[in-house]
Order: structure tokens, then C-alpha cells, then sequence
């Protein structure tokens, strides 16, 4: 376990419908398997409101804390949705009509069909870069380390495999689940010995009832 | 709308396994339901590693920031369960056996059964109130604002009733859902005129794909 080299990053979810328990956040799982399979460690998870100074305040704090920063939610066509406005502030970087993702949406709706909440999907900070989506034409994008994605489940997960080549991993996590039947007390102490006597080794638990 | 009182409240995820993907929280979406419920306003929820500076510094910033904080997770009797000594130290409270707690988990096992592993369960501030457990015996507690809560999904249900009369709610959330199939791009201007001429309406969606 010498010279490992760790990367790490945060998650923010943002939406209240999250926050007001109408909806489960699946993007987290989603995130954190993909991410741990190319070596990138997720160490905090924030669920926040669609409030722009919460977003901003949130980005700028995490964005220096951790390797990588991914947001999702917040990148539709409606009043609620204003991730892309508020990166651009955090960022201190022009909020506009971006060109690529606009000539993608024109291409994606019919004549006539690409109103003006679809024009807001290609507003952004004008110079992200953007992360393509398969499933429904809206690009997501990224600027430095902070990614942006949408927050429906499926299309989410259409869009990650895109940015394989752009992240940066570390040494990969290895792990192995074992069933027990047993008690938790039971194998308490066993398991802090192992913990204690390898180093760089994490034992997780998970209960059931 | 005058005169609205608001008592809002944030949530701290504690586990390694929820922000490895292993676990999808579902203790998020049961107490925002029940705050709700009480008036109690979610307005943000963190997911944290097992990391004693970690739990410390979040539960100080979100204890002072909102009416109440809610931690699920690490409670148990294994090594990482470190969320009891943890808020003892963040409250700078003596942890160490709570009479009562120890009391009451003596009783719920048979005579032999109550080792080293289960006797832990009953190590928190020594001041501080217990949430009785209906389901599994080892309580949870709560310090002033801050409440602490097992992560195992059906054992946190059960035990949350308790708290109906400790808690002080506000005005209570009304909320409607409506089911409408369309664009969202289509609806997009609707709302946001709809929101802008209702001080205190706050509209969410939720899109499906």
C-alpha cells in the first residue's frame, strides 16, 4: 500500500424534491459505482435546495476540497432549473446561449418544436465544455473540475460513460462482500482486529433486520 | 401568508457504504416525509464517511445553522460505529455508559447474550435523552438539537414516532401533486408565472423519460 494515490470527489444533488422526500436520490449509487470503478473515491454526498446563493456557496467550498465535483439536477427548460446560471456565477464566467449545445437542441427538435424552454437547455457558461447525452439531446457540461448533469435517473446514466476518458482516476478500490449469518456483535471484535492489523484496508458493514 | 413561521432542520447520512454506492439511502425520504409532516422544513441533507473530524465539524456547522439536525448511521456495535462518541465530543459531553440505555439493553438480552459488542450500544453522552427503539432494543439519543438515530431503514421507522411530541414543528406544508403528460418545455412558462404571482407557492416537478 505504498504511494497510493488517492482522488476524490463530491456529490450535489440538487432539488427539493429530494429534499421534501417525494423523490429517492438513485443518482448517488449510480455516481459512486462508476466513479469507485475508475479509481475515484466519493467522500461527501450534499443534498441542497434550488437556491442560487445555497448552489454557489456549495460548488465554490467543494470544488476546492475535493479532486472532482458533480452536480445533479437543475438543467431543464423551467423556472426552477438554474444550476447552469448559478456555475456561472461561482465561476465568475458569462451565462449564455452556448453555441455547440444550442446547434445540438436545433438539431434534436423538429421545426418549430424548439421553444423557448428548450432554448434555455443550451444556456450555460459559454465556454464549457459540454458532456453529450445519448437519450435526450440536452448536453450536460463541465467547467475545471465541476461536472454537471441532469437529475433523471436514466438519462444520467446514458451520459457518464462519456467522460471516461476525461476524468482522471486513481489506483483502483478493490472489494469483496461477504454474507454472514450472524450477529453484528458477535463479529464486532474479529473485524476491528483485521481493521487494526491491515492497513489501508476498510471493513464496511451492512444490516439487515 | 404573514407571519409564517419556519422551523427547518438538516440531515446527516453517516456511512461509508451509503457514499461507496453499496447502499441507497432511504432514511433521507422516510424523515423529510415525517418532518414535513410536523412543519419541520429539510433544507439540506449531507452523506458523511465514518470520520470522527468529519462527523464533528458537520454536526457544529448544521447544529448551529438549522432548528434541528438528524443523524442516521453509527450507531451500532461495531468498530466504525463511531457516531455516539463522536457527538460526545462535539458537544464536549462525558461518553461513556448511559444508566438507562444500559438498562434497558441488559433486560432486552438473555442472560449471557449481553456481550462486549452490545454492551457498546449503550456508550453515548451520559447526559444525554434517549429515543426509545421498539424494534431492536438499543435506543437512539438526542443532545438539544441534534438526534441520533440508527441507519438500518426499518429500525429508524419505528422509532421516529417517538419524537412526535418532542419536536416543535411550524406551520404546517401543504402540498398537492398533480400528474400531468407533457414537455416540460411546454409547461415551463405557466409555472413560472404561476409561481412569481403566489408569494410563498413553491412549485416543484418531477420529470419522468
Amino acid at each position: 500500500m505504498t504511494n497510493k494515490k488517492e482522488i476524490n470527489a463530491a456529490i450535489i444533488i440538487i432539488g427539493n424534491e429530494v429534499l421534501s422526500g417525494r423523490t429517492k436520490d438513485l443518482n448517488t449509487s449510480t455516481l459512486a459505482q462508476w466513479l469507485n470503478s475508475l479509481g475515484i473515491n466519493v467522500q461527501e454526498v450534499r443534498v441542497i435546495p434550488d437556491i442560487e446563493k445555497t448552489i454557489i456557496d456549495n460548488v465554490n467550498e467543494l470544488r476546492n476540497k475535493f479532486n472532482y465535483v458533480f452536480t445533479t439536477g437543475g438543467i431543464g427548460p423551467t423556472h426552477d432549473d438554474i444550476t447552469a446560471s448559478s456555475i456561472s456565477k461561482a465561476f465568475n464566467l458569462e451565462y449564455g446561449f452556448h453555441k455547440e449545445a444550442f446547434s445540438i437542441l436545433e438539431k434534436y427538435y423538429d421545426p418549430g418544436e424548439f421553444n423557448e424552454g428548450r432554448q434555455k437547455m443550451a444556456k450555460m457558461p459559454t465556454t464549457a465544455n459540454l458532456i453529450l447525452n445519448p437519450t435526450s439531446g440536452a448536453p450536460g457540461f463541465y467547467v475545471e473540475n465541476v461536472f454537471c448533469l441532469p437529475g433523471v435517473p436514466s438519462i444520467l446514466k446514458s451520459m457518464i460513460g462519456g467522460l471516461n476518458n476525461v476524468l482522471v482516476g486513481g489506483d483502483p478500490i478493490l472489494s469483496k462482500t461477504i454474507n454472514l449469518r450472524t450477529y453484528e456483535s458477535e463479529i464486532a471484535k474479529s473485524l476491528t482486529d483485521v481493521q487494526i492489523n491491515n492497513n489501508g484496508v476498510e471493513i464496511g458493514k451492512l444490516s439487515f433486520f
